[in-house]
């Protein structure tokens, strides 16, 4: 636990919102951190070697940090904001081991995905491991509506993720299609993760409102950030992984956009890559022209800054405060990454 | 939803214990049932598809009908039997579309895994929507206490998974090591069962104790018979499928026991046809051989019997009852599948 190291809030104005949002939460995730190795000890060594493989891989914990920072937005922390952010941060890990298993990923942050080390089978049960001791981290808390948040948010993402599977390189998929995709697998637990922070916070039924929107839309601008950023974000640049999503078959935003306007020998050049493993940098390469010569990178980008400026509009009713300003300025960072 | 073919309670002489446990129990596992098809609901066409395939494929419904028989021995059901009853199913039904992916099976009740049908991915992630579906059924029900046991059971389960997955082929696996194993993966669940049914049916701390040993055990015997029944019971009859551990790797006690035993030469045969997915009907034949000259899985059968002995006098405390004598007898027809 380097909490030594974490930037400090007083040099906050040399530091970017994550950075600042860190700052202003490192005394709860410390607490947070704690619980999270504490938690994924188990008397089966394979358990807690590939738990943390994952969790201590150099993830942002952007949504433990959402729920700590929730709460105190409301000020009224009353210990379950610890609880709720490690229970949300085991429930991501959860979905990345099954989603690497499911999308066949080799790398995850850098590095080969666990289920490269331990293979996939290790990687479903320690995930499924995981999502248990999420649930008992609630459980603790005794906060029943907090609970149905979390485990409705459990239920929508697994629905999202099969949404997804069968929309795979079906080239029908609608744009509202990709709505409901990115909403239930990213945007919900996003929103779970402000909502309950909230709620531990004392945050009273507007506050909640405000959060569970701001988490929404943060998540749903978040999403599609990624996606643009899987074909290398606006200018379409190439570079490593760039195209991934494409030879998954994954119908994203950016494609299905250039699906809406591409003429019949384009659609063929799209086709021909999407959900093809073995395609070329080049066949990737023509495929973002298409996306280049009808904006789609583009267009998906002015779409997650309409979902951010809902986002921050959300805040808008709730008291100024400084981590209102923080939550406010983390969703222009996180859309700001790809341009 | 076939009710009006179940057995009537008036017939009970003439029914072995499962049959006078369904029947005692129809009522609410009608209830049940239809909560468990409302439930599969989604507007993802697979997930209720690929669910309802599993659900549907004719298991018994052994843990569920635990549940809510417990509450009825209680007494003062207050509905949320019925939910805890159909999330156990919901846990069960996951974890059985995990272990189909991880074991790589083929068959599940007599016909093709849902894995063969929807595929791997499909599979994990409808697993990950029912036991999401599982813990919103428990949250509505407010029962923070029953949610600790089943919530503790889901990440129990999974360790012992993975505990079993460690020590696939690992010929120094220890007798005590199988009944963590065992205890972890199968008899938890059926403890769980039991003693959430209890709690919802107004059992006091100890009625809790004697459901929550009772279903231990019950597992614990349950599984001690299943692992002796792939070998083809006490007889080792070859069979259809007899050997599917073997061949997978499974260190389960009839092999555990033989390795206790054998010479250097039985060890050599054992070993070459565990986890050997390509071991011919006579070689699995030959070790059973071995197995037979040390009485493994009679003594496999043995210990099983210990085991339901042990659930039936948990329940010596509480008041005579039709359904504590239902309980009993369930048990002995249990272990006595493999006579």
């Amino acid at each position: 636990m380097a909490v030594s190291v974490l930037p400090q809030i007083k040099d906050a104005p040399a530091m970017n919102p994550v950075e600042r949002l860190m700052a202003a939460t490192a005394d709860d995730m410390a607490r947070v951190n704690e619980l999270i190795l504490d938690r994924a000890k188990s008397h089966v060594d394979m358990v807690p070697e590939l738990a943390r493989y994952l969790i201590d891989s150099g993830g942002k914990r952007l949504r433990p940090m959402l729920t700590v920072a929730a709460a105190q937005l409301f000020g009224k922390g009353n210990g379950s904001a610890i609880n709720f952010a490690a229970a949300v941060e085991f429930m991501h890990n959860a979905t990345l081991l099954h989603d690497d298993v499911v999308d066949e990923s080799d790398m995850r942050r850098g590095k080969p995905a666990a289920r490269m080390v331990w293979g996939n089978k290790a990687s479903i049960l320690v995930g499924d491991f995981l999502l248990g001791q999420a649930f008992m981290m609630m459980v603790e808390t005794r906060d029943v509506d907090a609970l149905g948040v979390l485990s409705t948010a459990s239920a929508v993402m697994a629905e999202g993720e099969v949404f997804q599977l069968a929309k795979t390189g079906d080239l029908s998929t609608t744009a509202e299609d990709y709505a409901e995709v990115i909403r239930a697998k990213t945007a919900v637990l996003f929103e779970a993760a402000c909502v309950v922070g909230a709620m531990s916070g004392g945050a009273d039924e507007a506050g909640c409102k405000a959060l569970s929107l701001y988490g929404l839309e943060l998540g749903n601008a978040f999403q599609l950030v990624d996606d643009a950023l899987d074909y290398g974000g606006q200018s379409g640049t190439l570079g490593k992984n760039v195209g991934d999503d494409l030879r998954e078959g994954k119908m994203t935003l950016p494609v299905i956009l250039a699906l809406e306007s591409a003429t019949e020998s384009e659609k063929a050049i799209i086709a021909a890559a999407l959900g093809n493993v073995e395609a070329t940098d080049l066949e990737v390469h023509q495929v973002v022209a298409i996306f280049n010569r009808y904006d789609t990178l583009k267009r998906t980008l002015e779409k997650a800054q309409a979902h951010a400026a809902a986002a921050i509009e959300a805040l808008s009713s709730l008291p100024d405060s400084e981590m209102k300003t923080i939550l406010a300025d983390v969703v222009d960072h996180s859309v700001n990454r790809a341009a």
